[in-house]
This record gives structure tokens, sequence and C-alpha cells, in this order.
């Protein structure tokens, strides 16, 4: 079968191409109104004037208006029947042997805005954000650092999903300034607690699930339809200031050392675009309890890295290079453990899978892992990091090659500002 | 002075005469739309109809739309000279010496509704729910429990007001039953954890400030004008499952041990009703930092219950007795420190104070600290409770006694229903 191939010209690295159609919110024009799009090539198409213009013709779709609204909430909670109906509409309007939307100029116009002119917002309203702690690799380096060599790894990390409910108002789109919080911090030899601008920030390589449609408070998700919840993923980075964080953590978890802010890609992937990538998840030994034990266990093979580019220089320098296959407890496993209480989820709800470390040591997710905690130096094209720097900009990015296309999520980037005076 | 008295007849311990004036929102008729209202007495004041007849007439409210709302987000984001504006207004309105609503039939049958007749539903759409862990006396009996007479403070505590991120999405109305949950538990001795209904269903006592104007991302709220920021106060129950939460809890907190459900009153009582109850908050030893140093340190004298009802018993057994006055880190300090490193709070968050016990055994705030962690019971009218049965109501209130009047949060309660099967 030959490949699908749209109208619109897509390089063959582009993470866009028509077999990924990630949806996210944007801006036209800056005096727009927020609407969803698809990214094709270098282009977005503009879903609102696509529903306007009556071409989303399907059952479940052609009367809908959850494409004119700001964010992509309404869509998301529709479920699996109509995004498949979405897609199939789009990826039949958008190739090369459709002329509806290639040989009308004047929807062309309207419909297709260049990516490079758009203001990206963040896709979804998010209700709550949770973040796992799912790579066995990213957990045994942390308890490596912190409780050394005896039980790197807690007891309970092997029978359940760990995770901690984040901050839905921090969480920004890709782009935004990342400003260099304050807080307290008391390293170990010091008499006392003080204050300052953190000494030692970090950002954290993770996806996040984006829900679909969520549950009723007291009604679980059981784990072999947890994937009819998941709309798609996003990129995510979980800043982080580690200083701050290991002085308040106990016992209740981390709190300011990361609620200062969480960026997220602007594009959600779905599942369906990510399938040809499916591939098993590490085999779980203990096996996990029933609840948590899945017909099918499934990653994805998605390469992730992260880039550093220090304020004044051209180039970027590669700090990680992961993959999200290497996540122990899978997706669908840490949606079901978070509703097994009854514990509602809403659409657009943002599930982080935790820090994404593999095996090797280039493969280390954050800066605490990759410098040890500050005691060795990452080389930026010369300049040394143990932690990161005001003007440091920090890009993470992911994709899956195919054969002759890729499907990316384009990049995740903020860039630390001063810490208020 | 003689006491201000409203013409609609409040007996002296109803928790709402006029000097009370609490906002919630509810229904007069179950297909009506969700509306503001204040409590007075035994009547609801429908606050959509006394703004349409155009009632609130000072330069800040007589435009605005922030009556007309399904819940009040808006109102408290208007900020302390609006909250004014409309407690001048509505006690004016109310008061037995004023014609305007006292002799309009017509008006009274559209705006006073009895309290028996309504629903009440939650009171603001919550963002994000924030707990903290301010009282010293809970703090120490957790400890105790857990960790045992060693350090059962831990260091960071007598620094910072330590707090987690809770559910929003669970954040529920009084009156909503609460279903077991179920989870993973693992108690000492058993060779791997299992899975069940929780035997260790618990309630916590607290309070919860209902944020007014948030804060921009990145900008710090100063401690000395963070009460500018608070626009009342709720009951709030915490309720936890202490067997999943002992067994989750390590290393990143308390997560499906409480997400299940969080009930508040549907009545937020303001910090101007509070006002006369007013106390020195307790001497803090070591002084806080800079950045948590109070010119005032302020907390309230407010006698807090909580009552359980087994089911098919006609009456209730107070099981604590407690005051918030015993809050270590004031509630102003909290939301300093919820702010000091940029992180954002949008009206109508939640901040819940943590458990409020006192210093008396009898004044403890869960059941976790009444029994021991199980290991003594408690007599309710006859019948032994360690831990929450299914069909045990827990209703918790609080009031202040003024000269003649009852300042009151009326009650916040919750039964627990068998868990799903």
């Amino acid at each position: 079968m030959a490949i699908l191939q749209s109208f619109i010209e897509v390089h063959p690295d582009s993470h866009f191409p028509i077999q990924n159609l990630p949806y996210g919110i944007f801006k036209p024009q800056p005096t727009s109104s927020p609407r969803p799009g698809v990214a094709i090539g270098d282009f977005v198409l503009d879903l609102s004037e696509i529903s306007s213009a009556g071409l989303f013709n399907g059952p479940l779709l052609n009367n809908s208006d959850s494409f004119q609204q700001p964010n992509l909430n309404k869509f998301v909670s529709l479920g699996k029947p109509a995004w498949k109906e979405a897609r199939a509409t789009l990826q039949k309007l958008l190739s090369s042997t459709e002329p509806t939307l290639r040989d009308n100029a004047v929807l062309r116009q309207k419909a297709l805005v260049p990516l490079s002119q758009v203001e990206l917002l963040l896709p979804v309203a998010v209700g709550d954000y949770t973040d796992f702690f799912s790579s066995l690799h990213h957990t045994k380096n942390c308890g490596l650092i912190f409780r050394g060599p005896q039980t790197p790894v807690l007891e309970n990390w092997y029978h359940l999903p760990v995770a901690y409910h984040g901050r839905a108002s921090s969480v920004v789109v890709s782009g935004t300034d990342i400003v260099r919080p304050r807080g307290q911090a008391h390293p170990a030899g010091n008499p006392s607690p003080y204050f300052g601008p953190t000494l030692k920030l970090d950002f954290e390589l993770e996806m996040a699930t984006i829900v679909g449609p969520g549950n009723e408070l007291g009604k679980p998700v059981d784990v072999n339809n947890a994937e009819d919840h998941i709309f798609g993923l996003v990129l995510l980075n979980d800043w982080s200031a580690r200083d701050i964080q290991a002085w308040e953590y106990v016992p209740l978890g981390p709190f300011l050392g990361k609620n200062f802010a969480t960026s997220i890609s602007p594009w959600i992937v779905t599942l369906d675009a990510l399938e040809p990538f499916a591939c098993e998840a590490p085999k779980q030994d203990p096996a996990p309890l029933p609840y948590l034990a899945e017909k099918v266990s499934k990653n994805y093979d998605l390469s992730l890295e992260v880039h550093i580019k220090p304020v004044d220089h051209k180039d970027s320098s590669v700090v990680t290079r992961s993959n999200l296959k290497h996540l122990y407890w899978t997706l669908t496993q840490q949606l079901a453990h978070h509703t097994i209480n009854g514990c509602n989820l809403r659409p657009g709800d943002v599930l982080g899978t935790g820090t994404i470390s593999g095996p090797e040591p280039e493969a280390r997710g954050c800066l605490l892992e990759l410098t040890w905690n500050g005691q060795n130096s990452l080389s930026l094209n010369g300049l040394d990091r143990k932690f990161l720097e005001d003007g440091d900009e920090v890009i993470l990015t992911g994709y899956s090659k195919g054969d002759g296309y890729t499907i990316g999520f384009g990049t995740c980037s903020g860039k630390i500002v001063p810490a208020a005076p």
C-alpha cells in the first residue's frame, strides 16, 4: 500500500505529517479568539473554519460545537468514536487525492495558517495535574542519591505506580519563561534554613497523558478499558528546585519545589498516531495485583531528547537521549490506579509519567541524575553546568521514525529568567 | 450601641444572624439554575434577585453580573472593597429599620427562600485544592504514632507551613455520600500487600481558606497583604484511608488515601464576620524567616466539633471539641508561603488548614489520633468505634458566640456508603 500523502508538502523529518495530525489551540492573529487546530507540515489547519464549512460531516461531529471552543476539553470528552471520526475526516480532507480543500483556494486561505505566524496556547483547561514516578531507572537513581545503596527503591514502588498531585494553575504552554523560584533551603551542615533564589534549578523530562472521557466519583476505570480514557500525549517538563524540595518534602511530598511551573508541549499527539510505535512494556516482577494486571501491556517506542541552550549561545547541546519505552508502569496502569479508590478524572486532566530515564548514564532525565546532585558537571559546548543558570533555555523533544515519515511532538521549551528581586 | 437586628426573626443560637451573612450557591427549585445567596436565619436571600432588582447600588457592584453566576468565583475575585460594599448593602437591606425589602411583599416572596427547601451546591468552582499541616498538636500526635517519641515533629515543620496538593475534582459539598474507597494496603507483618476496601476510614476536622483575588505566576503575595486575598472560610473534612495512605505515601506524599473525597460546608463565612473573634496566634519559636514574619499574627477563636451518627441511631455523639485558635501557622502565613516561589493562586482556590487538634486528648481532630491508630476505641452511645463504619454519618460544625448572637458555619456532613463491589 502506498503511504498516505497530503497535498501539503511535508518534509520527511517534519514532526507533523498527515499520519500525525496532533491537536492544539492557537490564535491565527494576536487579536483572534483561541480555537482548535491540527498541525500539518509547516501549517496549522484551523478546525473552527473546517467545522464552520460543514466538513466535519460524520454522524458524531456534524452538529457538534466542539471545534468552536477555546480549548479541547469538549472534544476530548467525546471519546474514541468521535476521535476516530475526526481523524478519518481530516486525513481524507488533507490527502493529496481529495479535491475538497486542495482545490478550494478561498477555504485554504482561511483554514491553513503558517505555523510560524500563530500563537500556540495551552491545548486544554487543566482541571487537575497528577505526576507519577514510573521510571525504575529514575527512581533508583534518586534513591541512590538521597538514601544511599541500601534501599534505593522503596518496597511500595514495585507494587503500585507512586504518584502525587501537582499544581494545575501553573501548568504553562511551551515557550513561557520560567522565573527562578525563591524559597527555603537547608543544606546539610547549615545550622538553620535560609531564604533565597534556588541554587539547584532542574528540568525533568516527562510525557503526560491527556485524559479524554473521565469517570464519575466512586466509579473506577478498569485497567483493560483505560486506553479508551486517554486522548493522547504531550511532552512535559516538571521544573524542580532541588534544594527547596529536599527541605520541604517530608512527610507530605513535593510542594513549592515543583509548583512554580510545569511546561507542556502545545501539541497533543493522539494514541492513534502513536499506535504504529507501540511495543511491549518491561516485564513486571513481582506481578501486579489483579486490578493492575493488563491483558496487553503497552509502551511506545518514542525517542526523547533534552537540549540546553545557554544565553548568547547560538547552538544548544543535547544533554539526554531517552525513550518512552523505558516506563515500568504503563500509562493505562497509571490511569486505572488513579481511579481505583473512586477518584474522578475529568476531560483534559494531565497525568505526568514522572521523569523518564533510561538504563544508560546518558539517558538520565534530569540534572539531579546527570550531575549526581551537582557532584559532577555537564559540558555544554565547553560551558560547565551542574544545575540551570539564568538565561538557559531547556528544550524537550520527542519523535518516532516510521517508514518515510516522522511522528513527533515538536518541542516543549522554557527559558530561565532571574528570580524576583 | 444597640445590636444590629434583622426584620427576619433569627434565634440567638442560629448560625446565620445578620452579623454573619455567609455566601453560598443554591437552587431554589430542583430545576432552577444555580445562583448565589446568603443565609439569614432559616432563609436564603437570593442575590440574583436582589441584583436584578437593582438593590446592589454601590459604585463597585451596581453594574456587576457577579451575582448572576453559577458559582462565587467572580464575586470573590473582586476583592475587599467589593466584599465590604456587598456586606454593607445586605446588612442595610435586611435590617429591621429598612423598609425596602421588609415592606415589599412581592420581592420578599421572590428573594427569600426557606433554607429547608433549597439544594445547596459547591460555593466555588475549585481550581486547585491545597492542604496544609498547620496544627502542632496534630503533627506531634501523627509523629508519635508513626515514628515514635524520638522526632515526633520533623525539623522543617517549625520553619515552614508544610503542605501538599490535594485533588480538586473530588471536592464535594456537605451532604454528598462518601463511597468507602478500595486500594492497596500492607500492614506490618503481612508478607505482601493486598487489595480491598479500606479498613481504616477516617475524617479530618479542618477549615479552609477560600482564596479571593489570586496572584500572577511569578509574583508572590506579601504576608502582610495576604489577608486581602482571603475571602472567607469553610469547614472541611479531609476524608482519609489510613491503611492506603500508610503504604503509598513514601516518598511523594498522600495520594489515593485522600483523593477519593473532600467535603466542604456550603457556606463561606467572610473574614469580616469573623473579625470580632480574632485572637492572637500562638507564639512561634524559632522565629519564622522574614518572609513569614507578620506585623499582626491573627487566629480566630472558633469552636469546632465533630459528631458521628451511626446508621439507625437517632442521636449523634460528639467525638471532638477543638478550636481554630490552636493553629500554629496562621492562614495568612499559609497563603504567603504558598506563593513565595511564584506559584499562582486563583479565585476560589481552597487552602485547607490541616487537621485542627487542640492540646487535650478530647480535642484531637481525627480518629487516627482519638483511637491512637485503632489501639483504643471510642464509645458512641455504647457502640465501639476505632475507624468509620458503613452508614456512619460524620458531621462537622463550627461557631463563635458573640454578645446575643452566634456566628457559625452550619454543618459539613457526609455519610459512608459501602465500597464498590
